[in-house]
């Protein structure tokens, strides 16, 4: 499993509006192939950031399934406007995981 | 709840002592009070780049809790040599979380 992450910086003012495209968009990488889980989350100490975290089952349903698809293509018109800077997104693999405590 | 996201630049070369020791660090955190559950990933595109993602009840639980006690001084001292850069480390609160898919 591969995991997703980009840390979000979206553009002063504009973080409730963020939310409610992202709770549509959400909805597009749940349908994809490969998909396993997400997350968004909100920063604490610098609340126009966020953090998103996708699991994919490998790094090409993302980077090849997802971003060669026509859904992406919507996902980009949702969300990308919100940003700035635009995000780096990158990927990792799990080295130790203690889901349950 | 809270998630801590720390990223880890670990100095070149000592990615696999750097596991090792974390492998060790780890029971530290997972008997804190407070703590949830915990994933440390390795960056694909940057192998010497880990995250480290932590879960808290509470705010207070890492800062104060975990920050405040014997354990971190043990902790500091298996862990912080590795790092260069000092880590950045952030608090999030949730969004949306799909953990399901």
């Amino acid at each position: 499993m591969i995991l997703e992450v980009a840390i979000l910086d979206v553009k002063p003012c504009r973080e409730q509006e963020f939310e409610t495209a992202f709770s549509a968009a959400q909805k597009i990488i749940a349908g994809m192939g490969g998909y396993v889980s997400h997350q968004l989350s909100r920063c604490l100490e610098k609340p126009s950031r966020y953090i998103l975290l996708v699991n994919w089952q490998t790094l090409e349903d993302h980077t090849i399934g997802f971003r060669g698809s026509e859904e992406y293509q919507e996902w980009r018109k949702l969300l990308h406007h919100f940003y700035e800077p635009f995000p780096e997104v990158s990927h990792y693999t799990s080295v130790f995981d203690n889901k349950t405590g």
